[in-house]
């Protein structure tokens, strides 16, 4: 490398994601020459075929589901299934100029920064040189690597006549008959809206339960209010195939069984590391046996001055959690800080119907941790909009609490709000609060989130 | 008093509202005899008369305001007045319903807890001597008031030509102009949830502002959000009477205006407690100038063995407040606990349309405490939801922190779903929090809440 190609940038940000970019505009604050190579959308996963355009459909199925309560309400609605019908063209512009507000927001931030945009694919050549897909070259003193991951499906006969989340955000219609393969979060989160806004929902659940990693219990709520909302749960149920039938699919089990047929099939089975073709392993950075970055708590990866943030690593798949981490890297390399980013009880919200987060432990982990010294704690109840409108959604919050100060290790939550509710008990639960801090604090009434400091 | 009379109860509670109910629950849980005196509804102000219908109506007029975005955002219903327009009748039956549904928990759970109720009125002869209207003397140990307050017009000429808030929870249909008097909550409240059922609100206010005792900024915002929903505000408007003008009335202003015809007109300028002839003074019980029941920490009046919770105190005149001060006192009382209830730092809401929240100090509170050293954090944005719809709503959250190390003492929210959001960050403001506290707890993504952990 020449001595100009080596000072031509403090840092190259590989992947204009979320965490690409925090790591990017971070830096940049500090004083650093940036560069920042992303071939496609800015905002990757989250901004484009994730979080955004996810909470986007999740707010619409809510104004659906919200439309079907308004008649029983007394509001002069139409009886369903108008007017709770979305035309999905209509909403589709509203969401896309969102999206593109946000596109364009951070193209700003990016001229305003200096930062240099590069619109292409780049590969390692070593630690300190990436090679763009037009042939230049260019030098910097460290490199981030922050290019994401993307859906799988899974590799059973006829997985193309199914598609993936991707495939989700380009339609433009709810389908009569759908079917989720999975039960993680994107299962849940697609289900949730497609039955919301009108559509028959079937999810497909390899285990015996949804969101393997929740509190068990919770998740058994989630699936009586989806069960009430018409979604038809298949628990036990493996995939072997997917078999066209006319312009429709229907889905066979391991066990033979052969569904009815739907008009859509969603795979929800898996995500992969975009860690290919990017010259890592000539770089010498090591991956895991999945092809993710191996990383440590600096977010550094095998090679020193190679750094990693968000799907592509070995970290939570979370977006907050990449934003977080690259903004902590850049404070420590270009400011001097020391403090890295902290990966216990970390909160995370699935955008199901209702909503369902969690904080610090479950039960079962808890046990595992701290044996039988434990306190449970549940508030079950109908909110009461959902009293009203005589809904039988029910929420249900949990609290984990260990020895006999109760220390709270877990909150759990599903139920109408909890989305907007928990990121506060997140930091009190990180602060290291007993039962008594929370039963000190008055309640706010009358509320749902009151029910987790009135439980006894 | 006869020996059996006093050997009759542990605990007289006069008045069933949620704190007297409250610690008759707690008392009797704890092995007391107790008696409950309550001539009306049992749940007095809150169940029947405020929070409780309050919120159903703030829930119809969520939905109102969700219906009338559901038609940009391409849901087919039709253009407003409707789908909009609620039927009151139909949805009263709901409330009404809910609120029948709590009297009769009330009822089972007094029979259970073997509690005897005296549907009377009820006067003190002594500190240990109740006597009902019907002349029945009943003896106990100790007596607890819980009669709590009412609201009240003022005094100017043609006072009865408007109504209170009593008078809102019996209208079966929304007025077509409606006038509002008082910048309170109570007026806060009721002209949003009119506005957004479809009336045309205008609100009268003494003062230059709504909401004094929130902070200055956040209930800036929220007279913007009120505008921009159409509702007029009418600062530094004293009002000097109502006059009629057919069946209509007119409001004329201290500096003589007269305001267009209103088909309504409330008061919301205040509410007094329920102290009189309760045979407080013969007791010896000491009243304020505004006849509220002087109570200490501890919930005790200046007479030995007669405590007081509720609105017919000095303490803040908020159900969770007199609820959990009843509970800490019957746990003192019958169960040898010593903690009393702690008045600082209580969150507390309003059910605006968007709600407000705070906790701690706004920022003149702490100028004042603490002078200079304050470090003010910010953050308005609009929430995903309006800026899909294009509604100008937007959400102000700010942080009101002290020294070199931030310390939280203030945390004020104004927009959707800051009703839920802040609960769990009154818990850990209460704990004790820093700024860095906040910011070292991931957000969660994408929601509002996750604003007030990433403020910078």
């Amino acid at each position: 490398m020449s001595e100009s190609e080596q000072a031509q940038f403090d840092l190259i940000v590989v992947g204009g994601g979320s965490g690409g970019l925090a790591g990017a505009f971070r830096a940049a604050e500090h004083g650093a020459r940036v560069a920042l190579l992303e071939p496609s959308l800015l905002g990757g996963t989250c901004v484009n075929v994730g979080c955004v355009p996810k909470k986007a459909m999740w707010l619409a199925a809510d104004i659906g589901a919200k439309l079907r309560m308004a008649r029983s309400l007394g509001f002069a609605v139409d009886a369903p299934p108008q007017p709770c019908e979305l035309d999905w063209p209509t909403f589709i512009v509203h969401r896309q100029r969102y999206i593109a507000g946000i596109h364009d927001s951070y193209r700003k931030r990016l001229d305003k920064a200096g930062i240099v945009v590069a619109p292409m694919r780049a590969r390692l050549l070593d630690a300190r040189t990436v090679e763009c897909e037009n042939g230049a070259r260019m030098g910097a003193s460290r490199i981030l690597i922050a290019t994401g991951g993307h859906a799988v499906k899974p590799a059973i006969p006829g997985a193309e006549l199914g598609g993936t989340s991707d495939d989700f955000f380009q339609w433009t219609a709810a389908p009569t008959r759908v079917a989720l393969v999975g039960a993680g979060y994107i299962a849940v989160e697609l289900a949730g809206v497609l039955q919301a806004l009108g559509s028959q929902v079937e999810l497909f659940a390899r285990g015996q339960r949804l969101l393997e990693g929740f509190d068990h219990e919770i998740t058994a709520q989630l699936a009586d209010d989806y069960r009430q909302s018409g979604v038809r749960l298949h628990f036990g149920h493996p995939i072997a195939a997917l078999e066209a039938d006319g312009a429709q699919v229907r889905v066979r089990g391991a066990d033979g069984s052969l569904s009815e047929p739907f008009d859509q099939v969603l795979f929800a089975t898996g995500r992969k590391p975009n860690s290919a073709g990017l010259g890592l392993e000539s770089a010498g950075v090591a991956l895991d046996a999945d092809g993710f970055i191996r990383i440590d708590e600096r977010s550094a990866t095998s090679v020193d001055g190679i750094d990693a943030v968000g799907d592509v690593t070995t970290d939570p798949p979370l977006t907050p959690v990449a934003i977080a981490a690259a903004r902590r890297l850049m404070d420590r390399v270009y400011a001097g800080a020391s403090a890295t980013l902290d990966r216990n009880d970390i909160p995370t919200v699935v955008f199901a119907h209702p909503p369902i987060g969690k904080v610090g432990l479950t039960e079962d982990e808890a046990r595992q941790r701290h044996g039988d010294n434990l306190h449970i704690y549940r508030a079950g109840f109908r909110p009461m909009l959902y009293a009203l409108a005589e809904s039988p959604q029910r929420s249900l919050f949990k609290l984990v609490c260990v020895g006999q100060e109760r220390r709270v290790v877990g909150i759990h939550l599903v139920g109408d709000a909890a989305d907007e509710m928990l990121q506060g008990f997140a930091v009190a639960l990180k602060r290291g609060i007993t039962l008594d801090d929370l039963r000190d604090t008055v309640a706010i009434h009358p509320t749902s989130a009151e029910e987790v400091v009135l439980m006894r």
